[in-house]
């Protein structure tokens, strides 16, 4: 991989924090570029995602810093199409199969990430508008896909990538008892999912993934509170709205 | 390509047309089976998909009619996995490039297709919430992302397969002025979007996508409009709502 690698991430993101994962698993060689969410520089959108988010990588062209991205380069966004690409531009290290059906199985797995765990994740903690038992039905659906042991499908691969980041950030929001539910009822939450024996396959699950070197080397739960305690000091809970 | 292949499908429906498309530029051999949706056979959840959703494939195994699918096959569902797995088991295909630059974009723009033309689609057309700008937005959103001639990203792609059945079914929905929007609104909505000068690039495009031969030979507008007829013959349309 000669090209040069520019990622542009915010370590507060977790779809930013996919992409992490992924090029640490590739052992990619690249520069990295944190963005202040609140307070993105001018030459972000014009010049890498005119979508004005994180991720983003800036792909080929000269050795520039970040701060100057080259119009020679080229700049891609969006997670999931991330993803693939750090698996195709490293084909060796695996992080997606190479059987068909294998391949099949990881992208089936990050749909359902995307379309029943992570709505039941931001339903019960960012929206209020989901139950607990909404969020637990999110972790079975997950649970159901997942093999007797080990990762998602096979080695390590762009599936665990895919949903590890949210629940790392779901449980510093349950621990903390940040989130629109009921004042208290966050640890009680993380309590249940980490002992349910109906969710014993998944436990060990989230024990290897966030075990994974990729995943300590990028996870910083302090930022990840921070960032939290800011965004809902002030927001109206379910139990004060009562 | 030995294993055999069963395409679970059903005309009307456009993810399944997606994977019609794909196999059909792949010249790939398979058996298909069409699912009566309001009518689906009993043993289509439990033996097939789950979701009761088409499209699914059965993958490998022995040879079966498509009426009893053998344990032993593979069962795959969800039309974007479904597009990436036949360009897997079809490499020489080409319906998705080789070069990782130009798999982001066929990816990004398959993004862009659920994220924002299909929503402004929905919106205009089916839950009555969105209006004809926003319809017209969403294709401004994906001419901005098609080069200067020809298909969304080099040759002909899974990208391609992405959008083209649900431009063919909100064709056929605003010329029959099916659609919750007003009363005689659809077949003008569909004048502007064939003949606005602003849309010139993606008005080629269409033209090229519904050409290709892959398209006719899979689209059957009468089925449409019939399946059509019957879902909003009771809907109530904006205007008598107001
Ligand atoms: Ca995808």
């Amino acid at each position: 991989m000669p090209e040069t690698l520019t990622l542009y991430t915010a370590k507060v993101c977790p779809y930013a924090h996919r992409v992490e994962l992924a090029l640490a698993e590739a052992k990619a060689q690249f520069q990295t570029f944190e963005v202040d969410l609140q307070n993105k520089p001018v030459w972000y959108a014009p010049q890498v995602n005119p979508a004005s988010k994180v991720p983003a990588i800036a792909y080929g062209g000269p050795e520039v810093p970040p701060e100057q991205p080259s119009p020679d380069s080229t700049k891609i966004a969006e997670s999931l199409v991330l993803l693939e690409f750090v698996a195709d531009i490293f084909p060796e290290s695996n992080i997606l199969p190479k059987d068909p059906v294998a391949r099949a199985k990881v992208r089936f797995f990050i749909d359902a990430v995307g379309n029943k765990f992570n709505p039941a994740y931001f339903g019960y903690v960012v929206t209020g508008k989901g139950t607990q038992a909404d969020l637990i039905k999110g972790f079975k659906d997950i649970q159901a896909l997942l093999p007797e042991t080990g990762f998602a499908v096979g080695e390590w691969s762009i599936a665990d990538a895919a949903i590890a980041p949210f629940i790392a950030r779901l449980f510093v929001a349950l621990e903390n008892d940040f989130g629109l539910y009921a004042v208290g009822e966050g640890p009680k939450t993380l309590e249940l999912i980490k002992t349910s024996p109906e969710l014993k396959r998944i436990q060990t699950y989230i024990d290897d993934i966030t075990a994974r070197k990729s995943f300590t080397d990028t996870f910083v739960p302090s930022i990840i509170k921070n960032s939290l305690i800011k965004r809902f000091a002030n927001a109206t809970r379910a139990s004060s709205a009562l």
